[in-house]
């Protein structure tokens, strides 16, 4: 009888499971229990906040206002009750929190979250908190025949990291705050609560400084941050429960300091913002006293401006030319005993953390900062994941000595590599790597959107929606990592997105519309778009000069983007067909590879647009590839010398990229291919 | 021989003619002259600028930087010469101005351009006219198999009007920094060249003030701009030739400015920002002097703010009911001897000339303040096309008068009317009203954009492209009015505003994304925001109580635009049809309508979204007619009684507006059905 009633609960829950598990969350929660008592949402919606006083006038409160905004757009309802009130006993959804936190590494974002037919409660420890709940409960809104209703769930959650950050270069290329707000919008849409603002770099210094002014106004081309837009930008994240940490990458990376101080530099010479992407060789000199000096002075009023506890030193990327070819340095360091450039770089940190420390702020740096013996009290930022066994992996070693770490290995999306990638690099070392306590040194880690080759305009398709997986990977736990599901979930935030007014889908639809007319061309150019990707890696900019920072970022590859929908939706089917079998994979490939393959290449336009031939050739790839694809799943395909030759040839010439993208059939039809013949 | 010579030279001059006028230019020059010798546009394409010292640092250098990024994204090319030089005698462009001229009303805006296969030259009196004649440029940029070209031609350009304006409400709805900015790009693309900044009204105070600092404290719900913004936006728009004119309304639309200062009102009351659409009480008391007191101190900050030499102090719509029920105000008006309201209305207009004169700025108002005795030096901005016969309309009074004039009569772009309807409103009164003289006082006119039902997420969409037809109307001859070709034009316009980082034709993309996921509900969508536009006029907001500013204002109404797009190129063919009785016509009738009529109306989705069930009746709606259209352009539909009586009932039943737009095939169909019967 026993076991009756277990496998009738099984089957409950089961069918449950089965017949409402949405894939509608992202982050996924850390507990969540759907129900089917779902709450319908009334046109007089109201909301009520408890907790201390003065909540409605905090960043709760304006949260809270936004929440309305987006759920009126998702409802339709023209008048929701804007404000949310502090003493209604009746309201619809009842937000209660304990205290209004400061935002700060270490707060308490959990919340619990429970939506039924009788009404909605959200609770958290924090106001922030509350915050990542009312993100969660926009995901869950749905509308059926009987109008809007928010999907009945019970949600514990909490993150698994307390850092989940993302690194913003806005020195090779300048954002304007009306970007840098989107994003942090979009950031807070996917829970994440760091924004690490690379402000200097070799392309140009990026803050208003009264004390320094030669740096904004020698060496930012005119574009830079006024300290009204940082205030206003360091209130906007912090009203979303998002910090902000500054970067001032030293010593390397150095042009746009020395274009405002040359004397300090370890060449005697002048200097100039770079307008190529690359390494270059303008070093601060670490032993002269007045580069300690300038940096006390931008320090300090820099750690006016940014409220955080942290201050990013960069530290990365000195490969240390200048301070060879300069025999006063050379003297000094024999003078101090250093064996290499990495012991002077290592005095130079030292340094900057006296400098830093009485200011309250804790030193991070990138990981090239461990090469010396630094006090464990500065924090790494790991990123070279390629210079040793995973064990010994910069995170780990950091860990391991005691620094606290934040892992950005696996999480460039400068690369344009496939949201899986990421989303499957866990910032935790190997198991067998750390202890359990040196494992509590992983703090989290960060996506780095590096802006050589983006603007203003088409950053956001950079960002998202992959961005929003790196998020998840912070966020949820370890165990969440079924990668279709997260593809799936991707697909439904990448909509959700745009409702905070990120373009990142936007983008494609203007390159389109202003390089095609017809709607036959049109159609063409989307179907391109859908299977083509930018080159990966650094390989887009062959040795970093075949762009400026004038260049025009509008063109096919620009539009393109990682993941291409129909090249993934293909690549998924092929890799279906070989773990199964399956006749009707086989159906799917060649329904869609027919399709593609009765593409007209010819079409006049391409002699009428920039990059048009280019356009053509990888058009004519994939209609080649897909007829043999097609060819490929049939049977005695492995037998068929003739085509497997052919596809073998066709693979060489469309694995060549055009116009700065690659063909995204062309790895696909190599399994494909490799199964077969294996 | 002499005849044949004339003969031939004329075939010569037609066949060109006909090969080479490409409707591409908005607004259309003065003079214009196609060359068959266009120029080839080489990847090393250089600029040169001859002219008074220093011109690359100042606005045309700027301009011309931008110029040539747009050229970049136009051509392709990834390393175009950023930079214009001033001393290069071999360059591809040559820029020749004769002075750098300040931003003020009556500025030379004349250019001369000539691009043939040898180069290009572009000369001007003012820095101002060559930013005009770039624009022109830009617009001449082509591509074939050989690459990029500029058309060959020759133009002699310049203005009929100096005053050609965009009015922007940010009042209604706060337009952020950037919003502003990339109106301002798509003014320059259209060489309108006075941004009237609408501050304040009834929903809120946009300026901070250090010397009132109640008004953006008290009334501006956080939402305003600082002086550095400001400062930022008038440099913004000087560096592109646009004056920028401010405008305080008063003493009517004060309930803003009576909710920081309610002493200063009419009643004694405590006052708040209006949420709704319409015209409210609140009423300064032009009786109490310390209402002078407190403009003299507003006025004086805000002329240091806004450099331009006119400012606007509204004026507009004061009915005068708080003064009525005003004891004090009826006895000061019986002390003074007014006779009515308009009387008083003057009393105070003059009393804000005399504050503004010494501050160096001429008055501007709407043209209620006409109705006084007011000096002749005042400058009126007509709007009020209804008042009275066409020669006594405001325009026309106030010209014969002697103010300068601003005519924005035709222009309300809020209204949502076709773009036809603002191309064919001149701007001066009808013939015979003024002298030559008298027609001498009106300057020009503009656009109004007021924001009641715009947010800056859709506000591009509803200026752009109609607002380049207004442009072209203030700065073409006024023989330039094929309503046709606009058209056309303004479809290509509408593709080139894009490149200037424009939201107005993705914020529908934003729309059918959001709001359908499978591709057929959003070919559902697509079509039917390509036949359903916005309700005209102010009969979308009933009563002005259906919307308050906090409404979601990016649904259906809102994706859809005015002048939609397949409704509009069906009128045109049946309009066609209609007048010439073309059987092709007829068949292209037919061919759009068997298209339209075998949409499905029963997709599931309707089921999922807010508004799914008066979308689905507008697609029946589309369904019904088109099937009507297409029997009523057949032979013997007039004889064929159960149609057309058909034909009126489903008209009946879909004039009703659905989803607050109307479904614009009825007022075509209806057209139709009135000349069969006829």
């Amino acid at each position: 009888m026993r076991s009756l009633l277990l496998v009738c609960t099984w089957m409950v829950a089961t069918s449950l499971q089965a017949q409402s598990q949405p894939e509608v969350l992202m982050p996924v929660p850390k507990s969540i229990e759907w129900t089917n008592d779902p709450f319908r949402i009334p046109a007089d919606f109201s909301v009520n906040i408890e907790g201390p006083d003065g909540l409605l006038n905090g960043s709760l409160g304006q949260y809270t206002q936004g929440f309305i905004q987006r759920l009126g757009s998702l409802t339709g309802y023209l008048k929701l009750p804007t404000l949310p009130t502090q003493q209604n006993a009746y309201a619809h959804l009842t937000i209660s929190i304990e205290l209004v936190s400061s935002v700060e590494l270490g707060v308490d974002e959990s919340y619990q979250l429970t939506v039924e037919g009788q009404g909605v409660q959200l609770s958290a420890a924090t106001d922030i908190g509350a915050m990542r709940g009312l993100e969660t409960l926009l995901q869950l809104v749905a509308y059926d025949a009987e109008g809007p209703y928010i999907r009945g769930v019970r949600i514990q959650d909490e993150p698994r990291f307390g850092w989940r950050g993302l690194l913003l270069d806005v020195s090779r290329h300048f954002m304007p705050v009306h970007v840098v707000k989107r994003t942090l919008d979009g950031m807070a849409a996917v829970k994440m609560n760091v924004l690490h603002w690379h402000l200097c770099d070799d392309h140009g210094w990026r803050v208003e400084l009264k004390n320094s002014p030669e740096l904004h106004e020698k060496a930012s081309n005119g574009e830079y941050y006024t300290q009204d837009q940082i205030h206003e930008i360091v209130a906007y994240a912090a009203e979303r429960g998002i910090r902000v940490m500054p970067e001032v990458d030293v010593p390397g990376h150095a042009s746009a300091i020395l274009t405002a101080y040359p004397e300090l530099g370890s060449k005697d010479t002048t200097y100039a913002l770079q307008i190529y992407a690359g390494i270059f060789d303008p070093t601060l000199d670490p032993t002269n006293e007045a580069t300690y000096d300038r940096l006390q002075i931008v320090f300090e009023e820099m750690a006016t401006l940014f409220p955080d506890g942290y201050f990013h030193i960069g530290g990365d990327e000195n490969e240390g030319k200048h301070w060879e070819e300069n025999e006063e340095i050379q003297a000094f360091m024999k003078e101090k005993g250093y064996a290499d450039q990495h012991e002077l770089q290592n005095y130079f940190n030292v340094r900057l953390q006296e400098i830093l420390a009485p200011l309250g702020k804790k030193m991070m740096g990138w990981d090239e900062i461990l090469d010396g013996d630094l006090p464990t009290s500065a924090m790494i930022q790991a990123w070279r994941g390629w210079i040793a066994e995973p064990e010994n992996l910069p995170h780990a070693r950091a860990a391991r000595k005691g620094h606290q770490v934040v892992v950005s290995m696996g999480y460039y999306i400068d690369l344009l590599l496939p949201a899986e990638s990421h989303y499957l690099a866990d910032p935790m070392p190997v198991e067998g790597a750390l202890t359990e306590e040196q494992a509590e040194n992983i703090l989290g880690g960060e996506a780095c959107m590096w802006a050589e080759l983006i603007t203003p305009a088409s950053i956001d398709s950079r960002l998202w929606p992959r961005t929003a997986a790196v998020a998840e990977r912070l966020w949820s736990p370890v165990a969440v990592n079924d990668v279709a599901s997260m593809y799936r979930r991707l697909e439904v935030m990448n909509r959700h997105l745009e409702l905070l007014g990120l373009q990142h889908l936007s983008f494609a639809d203007q390159y389109v519309r202003r390089t095609a007319v017809h709607a036959e061309d049109q159609a063409t150019l989307r179907t391109l778009l859908g299977v083509c990707e930018p080159m990966k890696g650094y390989t887009r900019n062959t040795n970093g000069t075949l762009y400026t920072v004038n260049s025009p970022y509008n063109l096919f590859v620009d539009a393109c983007t990682a993941d291409a929908s129909q090249a993934l939706a293909f690549k998924q089917e092929v890799e279906a067909w070989i773990e199964n079998g399956d006749p009707a994979a086989a159906e799917a490939i060649r329904s869609r590879c027919i399709t593609w393959s009765n593409l007209k290449t010819d079409l006049e336009f391409f002699q009428r647009i920039p990059e048009g031939k280019a356009l053509q050739t990888h058009l004519k790839g994939l209609v080649t590839l897909s007829q043999l694809a097609a060819q490929l799943t049939e049977p005695g395909a492995a037998e068929n010398a003739d085509l497997l030759e052919k596809a073998e040839a066709a693979l060489e010439v469309y694995k060549t990229p055009q116009a700065r993208t690659d063909l995204m059939l062309v790895p696909t039809v190599q399994k494909l291919l490799d199964h077969i013949k294996s």
